[in-house]
């Protein structure tokens, strides 16, 4: 039955179609960024390729991020290392909605606190013993909902242990950046 | 003097101003986030600690987050693997801005795409051998200004070099997840 908001027959289906036919599960995700002025940049995400062919969100979602004034940006928008908290928060929400379903719980309320700390010497340049990124990020979940403090306890655990960008963020991902001019001298 | 939409003279001077008096670059960046139905989520980014103290940006920003339709979600937001994208592409890109001015150089034009590669037979639980998050991230630049196509692409180099969200997603961070439960069961 549906629960949380969640299709779980879909939901159950999808995974056993995947099961079946592996190369459905190949996903390309993608962003097209350009830079307006400053530390100010927008987004654009609409299309990903998946479940073997191209497919694009309902919209094309845009997304801006800027630095904070007191690091000399204009604040139009969070900032880079805001955005990959969100990130972090939202991929372990939607697998506790969905954990939470497939096991029966139903959720009243998840609610977390992300916490990233950064020493900016690293990328202000001032220190080479300083990492560029966060030293470390605390997650705080409140969770409630119809199990036991254990069972709800248990599908936070869960949704860790399946959660995407926690993955990303805690084992890393090999990342090539490369570049193309175009103008001349 | 500023350029690019950099208050340069204030950037160097925020530099030296953290090169003399070190506590001044410990940052805690934050997000809370609540969970609204299925996979779909809301952060609010608003308060972090730097420069001495407690900050706010201009505004309480809010963002969602949600899977796509074909995984099962409403598709009402991004997906939070593509919000690790946005974050890459607009870190290098707030870098791109500062360190061009600060070398002199005008741009013209900085566009991104980021593609993000993921087998989701690793987060579905279908295979032990396939991890939960990106396997690779590629990140391409167009880049135009008043600079040799070296010199430009000299500046995407060291915005990788001093990119936050470059070094958190290719070094990774430790991440702690806690779970609070208010119900009794």
């Amino acid at each position: 039955m549906p629960l949380n908001g969640v299709d779980t027959p879909t939901l159950f289906a999808t995974i056993k179609a995947v099961g079946a036919e592996p190369a459905l599960a190949n996903f390309q995700f993608r962003a097209k960024s350009r830079w307006l002025s400053g530390t100010h940049s927008e987004s654009t995400i609409h299309g990903f390729f998946g479940a073997g062919g191209e497919q694009t969100h309902v919209a094309p979602y845009k997304a801006e991020s800027d630095h904070p004034r007191v690091l000399c940006g204009a604040d139009a928008a969070p900032s880079p290392v805001e955005w990959v908290l969100h990130a972090l928060a939202s991929c372990l929400a939607a697998g506790i909605g969905n954990i939470a379903a497939a096991r029966g719980i139903k959720l009243t309320r998840v609610e977390s606190t992300v916490e990233g700390d950064i020493d900016l010497r690293g990328l202000l340049g001032l220190s080479k013993d300083v990492r560029n990124g966060y030293e470390r990020i605390a997650v705080s979940f409140e969770i409630d909902g119809d199990a036991s403090p254990d069972q709800l306890r248990q599908v936070v655990m869960q949704s860790q242990a399946r959660s995407a960008v926690f993955d990303i963020l805690t084992n890393g991902v090999p990342v090539s950046v490369s570049a193309k001019t175009l103008a001349a001298a």
